[in-house]
């Protein structure tokens, strides 16, 4: 490349990475607007967190086409290729995450608040440790920060072990409130969603660590 | 390109095509045996699925390994750089698929087959209906037939239907045994990994449009 196109390239390569970065914004908004609706059951809330997930579906779309059209027209080698694969990837599992928090705010609809759930009350626990590390893989990306993105997925266990113990909260209450087993149903899928972000937040940083060494962390197994 | 690089390119993409066919047949074994294993209550099957994701995640990185390769040496322009993408990204679903056949294979030991759960009867039909998509979609992606990708989407709908029904009867069960909840429980997130791997066969049918077209279907709302 001259050195015109080389600044042509980095001027795309930044507003790939200013998409993603936006996407990763509203997902972490709307895992948080998400939880919010279901704990005060606001429905309007939980529609709008609903409506609000195309918009992160079209900047995906817009995402993958400007990764084309750069491979396609600067034909970038080896470490630019790899981010803008990355990028792609980035955003691909930012979309998933955004589609756990719709499927939070679908079932918002099925949760009477007037009836106490106790174990309820770990789900909100459970947001915030999700869509921090969401929130610093974000960071990590934004500053190609390998060492942070390695903090991240440290904290997956964390996310995990709420994950266990709200599991069986419910199913001990579901055993003492058989009338509201179809809600507590509801929450384990809800808590399932959340440890599922913290999955996808541990798989983002490994992007992150992939994209600036071109390795991939070995010491952990996958998460999936 | 050349002529000679031309031959190299389409060998290439060949190989790219013929790893993803691999993924895609070991996915429909892993649902295959995770489903039979559950049914059997057969510990030792289920954790075979488990180790065989393994391979499954080797393919996908091969796959990716393999088109960052093409992209970088062949730099190929419009359609077959539409293909490349389009591969990588269906192995990437694959292995997804994949993820969700050892999720039901590692709740297999959750499960005490002596007991008899009525609506885990259900589950089978619902594997199968699932795993044709999959095998169906694997094949019209070899064929590059739009037709029989179309097909299997409007097959989507027969999978969210058992999956609704089986959750009625998951709860209805759970309120006569509550001593079984725990267990229903498990089988509701087995019916839920079902559920997933229809909307991915939907998901890949459309990538197969996409990458015979460069349109994507529009008729549809998204599966998440």
């Amino acid at each position: 490349m001259n050195e015109h196109t080389v600044k042509v390239f980095d001027n795309e390569l930044g507003q790939l990475r200013g998409l993603v970065a936006q996407m990763g914004g509203l997902a972490e908004q709307a895992i948080e607007q998400a939880v919010a609706a279901l704990v005060r059951g606001d429905l309007t809330a939980a529609a709008r967190v609903v409506e609000g997930d195309r918009r992160i579906d079209v900047l995906e779309e817009e995402v993958e086409g400007l990764a084309v059209q750069l491979i396609a027209l600067r034909a970038p080698m080896a470490d630019d290729l790899r981010e803008v694969l990355t990028g792609m990837k980035f955003a691909n599992t930012l979309e998933r995450v955004a589609d756990h928090a719709k499927n939070i705010a679908k079932r918002v609809s099925e949760i009477d608040t007037s009836v106490r759930i106790e174990p309820m009350s770990v789900l909100p626990a459970m947001a915030s440790v999700a869509g921090e590390m969401l929130h610093d893989v974000l960071d990590a990306f934004a500053a190609r920060d390998v060492e942070a993105a390695r903090r991240v997925c440290e904290r997956d266990r964390a996310v995990d072990d709420l994950y266990n113990s709200i599991f069986r909260a419910l199913v001990t209450f579901m055993m003492e409130n058989p009338k509201s087993i179809s809600q507590a149903a509801h929450l384990l899928f809800i808590a399932k969603n959340l440890e599922r972000i913290g999955d996808q937040a541990t798989n983002l940083a490994e992007m992150v660590h992939y994209a600036a060494t071109g390795e991939r962390m070995v010491e952990r197994e996958r998460a999936s």
